[in-house]
C-alpha cells in the first residue's frame, strides 16, 4: 500500500525508515509504526473496510505490512457478544464482550499480534521466528511458524500451565523452557536477539507487533456500528494492547470513520499479584515500580511492563482508571462470566471482569454508560485455576433410580419442567 | 419464515406436525424435518445468504426455527483454511480444513446443532434443557442453557477429560457423571427424557437438533465459492454429522445454490476402538453391529450410533468410504495437522486426519481432486491424549550460556538465521 511513511521514536519523534528496527539510538526511546494519514483520508471509507475479508486483514492499510499476509489469514473478526446477563449482575445498562477467545488459530488475542509480526519477518527475509512468552504467544508464534514454513524458538518460564506448554509443542516448535519470571525470560531473549539475529516477534520487531493489537479496537468500533464505547476494560501485561486499542479508536476518528467521535475511557486490569500499571495508576505515578510476580494469572504476569509508561499514558488521558483482582476474584470474574453468558475466559478475563465488577462499584464506569470488556484468552488453557473449585458433585451408576436418588440426596429439583 | 412443512419420518415419509417429536408412531423410523423447497426456490439466493450475518443464522430459511435465535447468535461461519502445507504432506493439490476449533463459544461444531436445539427448546415452552454426551455437547448445551438463562442437565460418562468435565462445569449446570459408556448413558437420559419431560437436545429434540450440522456443509460450500468439493471426510460418533451435510449439500443443489451441482464424495473416519460405522461400510453391510468403545477418541466413542444407518446410507449413496484410525494414528493426525497448519484439534480432528491420509494411499481419495477435512474440536479439550508424548526438551537457567549449552548439547543449529 506505501501508507507506511516509517518508525518514528515515541519520545523524541525522530523518524527512522521502516526497517527491523526498535530503539531510537539518540534517545533510547522505543519506535512506533507511522502512517501517512492524509493519504487515508477520504480513502480508506466505511465501506471499502466492510468490502474486505472477514479479518484483521480488512484494515490492512492500517497495517505495516507491505504485500499480501503471508500467515494468519483468518485471523480476527472474533464476535462482540451483546451481554444482557452478564450486564444485569453487574448493574450495567450496556455490556459487550470481545470475544477473542475464538480467536484463529491459536484462541488468544495474541493470534492478533503473531499474523502481523510472521508476515513482517518474512518480508524482512528472516529466517527464525522467535518470542519470549507467558504463554498466548508462544502458542501463537509456533502456529504461525508452523503456517509459514519458518523454524521457531519459543522462550516461556519454567513453571507455565499445561495448555499453554502442550498448545505451544503441539506445533512443533524448539520450546525453551526458563528457570525464571518472565522478566528474566525477556531480558535473555533480548540478548539472544542480538547475538543470532531472529525475528523476536515482541522484541526486536515489536513495532510491527504490538500495531497488529490496534485491530481488537477497529473492530469493537466497526461491531458497534461504527461507534467508540464509553469504556474499554483491557487486561495487561506488558502494556501494549491498551495502548494500541486506543491508538486505533483514535486513527479511525482522525479518518472520520467513527460517529460520535472518540471519548473511550480506557481502563487496566491486573493481577493484586502483578498490577504495577494499576498500582501507577491508583498512585499517580509515571514511574512503574516493577514488582515480582505471584498471581494465577499467569499470561500477565509481567513485572516490568516494557510499554507500562505507555499504558499509564493512555489511561490517564482517555480519563479511564485501573483497578487490582485478587486470585479469588479470578476465579470468580471467570465462573461470571461463563454462566452468564456461557463464555469460558482463561484468568486474563477473570481479572478483566473481576477489575470491572470493582470500577463500576467505585463508579469509576457509570452504570448507565457503555462498556466493552476485552476478553482475550481462552479458559481451556488455564484449567488450574479452576479445577479445585469445579467439582463433580453427581457421580451415578447408569439407572433411572440412581438418578432420582442422586438429586434427592442433594435436594435438586427435577420437576421444573 | 413458515418454511417448514414439518416433520417427516425417514423410513415411512409419513407427515407430523413440526413438534417435539422424534419417532414414527407407525414404524418406529426416526423423524426428520421437511421444508417447503419450492416455495424457497428463487427466493433463497447466494446473494441474500452473503447479506445475512456472518453466523449459521444466514441460512435461517433452511433451519427449523420460527421466531429470532434467542442463543448462539455467533455460532458459525468458521474459516475453511486452504490448507497447502499440509497437502503437500498428504501428497494431495487441494485440501481445505473446515475449522470448528475456533467455534462460538465452546469451541466444537456441537454449537451448530444446539444453538438452534436450545432456540427450538425455548420456542416450544421446555423450561429445562439436557443432554446425553461424549463431552463436547456437554460444553455446548451448559454454555448456551447459561446465555438462555436456562438450568440444564448435562449427562456424561464417567472416565471423561478433564478439559470436557471443566469446560462443562464452568457454565454452572448440573452435570451428572455416570458410571459408563456413552450408550449407557443415552439409554438412562431416554428413560429420564421420558419422566421429567425435559428437553434432551440430542434425544427428544433431536430432529431439530440435527438439522444444525447442515450449516457445516453450507459454509463449505459458500466458502468453496458456491461449489461443493470432491471429497469431504468426516468424523462420526452417532453418525448425524456426515448424513447432515450430505443433506445440506443437496439443499444448496436443489435450490441451485451450486455451481456444478452435487457430486461429493462424503467419507467417515472413526477409530478402530470405535468404528462400527466404518466396520460397515468396508463390509458393505447395512447393518451395523455394536461395538464396546476403546479410543482416545472419546468424543467419538459411540458403540451404537443413533444414526449410524443413516450415515452408511450417505456414505455409499455418494460413492465415498470410511477409514480407522489407531490410537497413534489419531496422536499422529493430531500431531501433523498442528504442524504444518498450526492448527490444534482435539482427537476426533486427529482421527479425520488419519482417516484422510489412508483414503488417500487407498486411492479412495484421487491425488488430483479436492477435499475438504471436518475438523470439528478443539485440542485443548484433550490434552491427555498428547501429553506423554509431547515433552519439554530444552530446560535452562535465564543466562545465555545456559542457552547455548542446551542447544549444544542437543546439536541445534542456532545459526540458521
Ligand atoms: C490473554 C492475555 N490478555 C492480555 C495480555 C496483555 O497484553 P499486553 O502484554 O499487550 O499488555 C496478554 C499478554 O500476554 C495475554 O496473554
Ligand atoms: C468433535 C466431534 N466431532 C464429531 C462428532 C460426531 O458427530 P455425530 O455424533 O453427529 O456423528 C462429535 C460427536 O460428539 C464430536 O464431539
Ligand atoms: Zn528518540
Ligand atoms: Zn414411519
Amino acid at each position: 500500500m506505501g501508507l507506511v511513511k516509517g518508525l518514528k521514536c515515541r519520545e523524541c519523534g525522530r523518524p527512522y525508515p521502516a526497517d527491523p528496527l526498535h530503539v531510537c539510538e539518540y534517545c533510547f526511546g522505543p519506535l512506533e509504526v507511522d502512517y501517512d494519514y492524509d493519504a487515508l483520508h477520504g480513502r480508506l471509507t466505511r465501506k471499502a473496510i466492510e468490502a474486505g475479508p472477514p479479518s484483521i486483514w480488512r484494515y490492512k492499510a492500517l497495517l505495516p505490512i507491505e504485500g499480501e499476509p503471508i500467515v494468519g489469514r483468518h485471523c480476527g473478526m472474533t464476535p462482540l457478544v451483546r451481554a444482557k446477563n452478564l450486564a444485569r449482575a453487574l448493574g450495567m445498562r450496556e455490556v459487550y464482550v470481545k470475544n477473542d477467545t475464538v480467536s484463529h488459530p491459536t484462541f488468544s488475542f495474541k493470534d492478533r499480534v503473531v499474523a502481523v509480526a510472521v508476515t513482517k519477518a518474512v518480508e524482512f527475509n528472516f529466517k527464525v521466528v522467535a518470542c519470549a512468552s507467558t504463554g498466548n504467544l508462544a502458542n501463537s508464534v509456533a502456529a504461525h511458524a508452523a503456517e509459514g514454513g519458518l523454524p521457531s524458538f519459543v522462550f516461556v518460564p519454567a513453571d507455565l500451565e499445561q495448555g499453554k506448554v502442550l498448545g505451544t509443542l503441539i506445533y512443533n516448535p524448539k520450546l525453551v523452557a526458563v528457570d525464571g519470571n518472565y522478566d528474566e525470560v525477556n531480558r535473555l531473549c533480548s540478548e539472544i536477539a542480538d547475538k543470532y539475529g531472529w525475528a523476536f516477534v515482541n522484541i526486536n520487531i515489536r513495532p510491527y507487533y504490538a500495531e497488529g493489537s490496534k485491530t481488537f479496537g477497529y473492530e469493537v468500533a466497526e461491531q458497534l456500528g461504527w461507534r467508540a464505547p464509553h469504556h474499554i476494560v483491557v487486561p495487561a501485561a506488558g502494556g501494549s494492547l491498551v495502548t494500541k486499542i486506543l491508538k486505533g479508536l483514535k486513527e479511525f476518528d482522525r479518518l472520520g470513520l467513527l460517529s460520535g467521535g472518540c471519548h473511550t475511557r480506557m481502563h487496566v486490569a491486573q493481577a493484586e499479584g502483578c498490577g504495577p500499571i494499576v498500582t501507577a495508576i491508583k498512585e499517580n505515578s509515571e514511574i512503574i515500580r516493577p514488582v515480582k510476580p505471584k498471581t494465577i494469572a499467569k499470561s500477565l504476569a509481567i513485572g516490568n511492563p516494557a510499554d507500562g509508561y505507555y499504558a499509564y499514558k493512555a489511561v490517564k488521558e482517555s480519563g479511564g482508571h485501573g483497578e487490582h483482582a485478587t486470585d479469588d476474584d479470578i476465579v470468580d470474574g471467570m465462573k461470571l462470566l461463563a454462566s452468564t453468558e456461557g463464555i469460558f475466559a482463561e484468568t486474563a478475563g477473570g481479572v478483566t471482569v473481576a477489575a470491572a465488577k470493582r470500577l463500576i462499584e467505585e463508579g469509576r464506569i457509570p452504570r448507565d454508560e457503555s462498556l466493552v470488556l476485552c476478553i482475550t484468552g481462552n479458559g481451556l488453557k488455564t484449567q488450574e485455576a479452576v479445577a479445585s473449585s469445579l467439582k463433580v458433585r453427581f457421580h451415578i451408576k447408569p439407572t433411572l433410580r440412581s438418578f432420582d436418588e442422586a438429586m434427592a440426596s442433594h435436594d435438586i429439583d427435577v420437576t421444573a419442567g
